[in-house]
């Protein structure tokens, strides 16, 4: 099971997840120019970060959007990117919050988990219910793969719907979890933790240690660190044993580059020299934040 | 304002909306053997299909899913589609259910509202509240585009999380409907419907009046119809005074030619003939329909 791969990957490299969310216009503006097109100077920049940060990153998160903002080019750099994180090694995570009916589902999971597009894991909204997430489940059967599921997000508007009580008791994030808790027991892993886990973002502090605790068998996937305003503490609360989830940064490792060489000089060296240094101070921050502030790590 | 035009649109030819939903499966087995890709073979497909049935029908709605199985090929035939429907001067609606935050979501808008895969209107998903679909509104804004955000499915899953009850009254996806009306109010158009409207299944009869009346200034995108069982009396109770909304039909138009010709003969004037026959009788029995059976008329 691939959550187990996740699993071990964070425990030899950290629980950084390295958020590839690559505009054009965080590439230095000389290596831009020299590309061939925005989409190739996407990919080489990508290509930096990827191999500066490989062995201090338990994974990759490739947002789609930004790539589907170039065209049809763009998303030839993100299928290139895929394939690149693949013949690394890396563990991908596309970041393509997919949800819709189960015919459709499946011509996305065929695309996402299995064709050009190929990830080791995807993202997927919940809101139409749960056979809209049923049509993944063959790959995670047949080729290993997994999913991470929005359950409690990190930009403010969660508190719209996500955040919303219910007549029976819990909130609608709540009942989101109640059905990937199923799905976790179905599909659960040598580590303990299912194929398909949550979305849970690390902006939210209060409900986070009771999340961890309610939901010991779902992996999370935990946005909202730096740029979105999550620290290491609060992400750390997210963690069970120091384990159990990774932290996605995007902007605060790919635009590292800035605080070590100036726009008009700043080369791809410069980007994979403070995405690493980025990366390793969050890698360092989490861990360190875990040992004091996991809830497991506290009662022992 | 769009919502103006797809009013306008199903005054003059009536509920149809023409789902692409196009697979490479569904195209005659001659034609495909034929074609340089399956990819093409979409293309051709489709503009066989929109040729047939322009003039009956309000729109098209193209499923993204369907083109991404297909790779960056698909996605081609997919930027190729839209654009075929703008130069003939139909209105695309780009199914994409797209829902993340708003740095992320602003690149999805420029991509399917102002890009290479530009539509005239998108399909959302509202999980993550509304500061998801903000960023959208500025192409209403700026060219007039629209959107509709899913509010209750035409799947069985719809309710696991859309149905669930709020402690405060109604279900979930009353209060997206609740949200949906403030934005209905500020981007209202001259024919009484705002920019941004909802996707409301035709599938469960139940609700259907209420939630027509009580979401008055809501242009509906009706899925459900055909193959996922909803009649066109279902789909009239979605309706008021026989405009404000459109019915989406894909399997039933896309594969109607195998009822006219044999699949080893079957040519695209087959595709053609057959999508026309099933469009106009679809338009004709929704119109029907819509005369004894919407809330409106009843009360007339």
């Amino acid at each position: 099971m691939n959550m187990d791969k996740l699993f071990d990957a964070v425990a030899a490299k950290g629980h950084v997840c390295v958020g590839l969310d690559t505009a054009a216009e965080y590439v230095p503006p000389a290596e831009l120019a020299k590309a061939a097109s925005p989409a190739d100077a996407v990919f080489a920049f990508n290509k930096a970060v990827v191999d500066a940060t490989l062995d201090v990153c338990a994974c990759f998160k490739v947002q789609i959007a930004y790539y589907e903002e170039l065209g049809i080019a763009g998303l030839q750099a993100y299928a290139k990117t895929l394939r690149y994180l693949r013949e690394k090694g890396a563990l991908a995570i596309a970041d393509i919050k997919r949800g819709d009916i189960a015919d459709t589902a499946s011509r996305y999971a065929k695309a996402h988990l299995d064709g050009e597009f190929e990830a080791d894991f995807v993202t997927l909204a919940p809101y139409m219910g749960m056979d809209s997430v049923e049509p993944w489940l063959s790959y995670v059967e047949s080729k290993g793969k997994g999913a991470f599921v929005l359950m409690r997000t990190s930009n403010k508007g969660m508190r719209d719907f996500e955040y919303r009580e219910l007549l029976g008791g819990g909130r609608v994030y709540d009942a989101v979890g109640d059905k990937l808790d199923e799905l976790a027991a179905k599909y659960q892993g040598k580590k303990g933790y299912g194929a398909v886990g949550a979305v849970i973002g690390c902006t939210e502090k209060e409900e986070a240690a009771a999340i961890r605790a309610k939901r010991s068998s779902l992996f999370f996937l935990i946005p909202g660190y730096g740029a979105q305003g999550g620290a290491a503490d609060d992400a750390a609360l997210l963690l069970r044993d120091g384990n159990g989830g990774v932290v996605n940064a995007s902007r605060s490792i790919l635009k590292a580059w800035s605080a070590i060489a100036p726009a008009e000089k700043a080369t791809y060296k410069d980007v994979a020299e403070g995405a690493r240094k980025a990366a390793i101070e969050m890698r360092d921050a989490i861990r360190a934040a875990v040992k004091v502030g996991s809830p497991t790590a506290v009662n022992k």
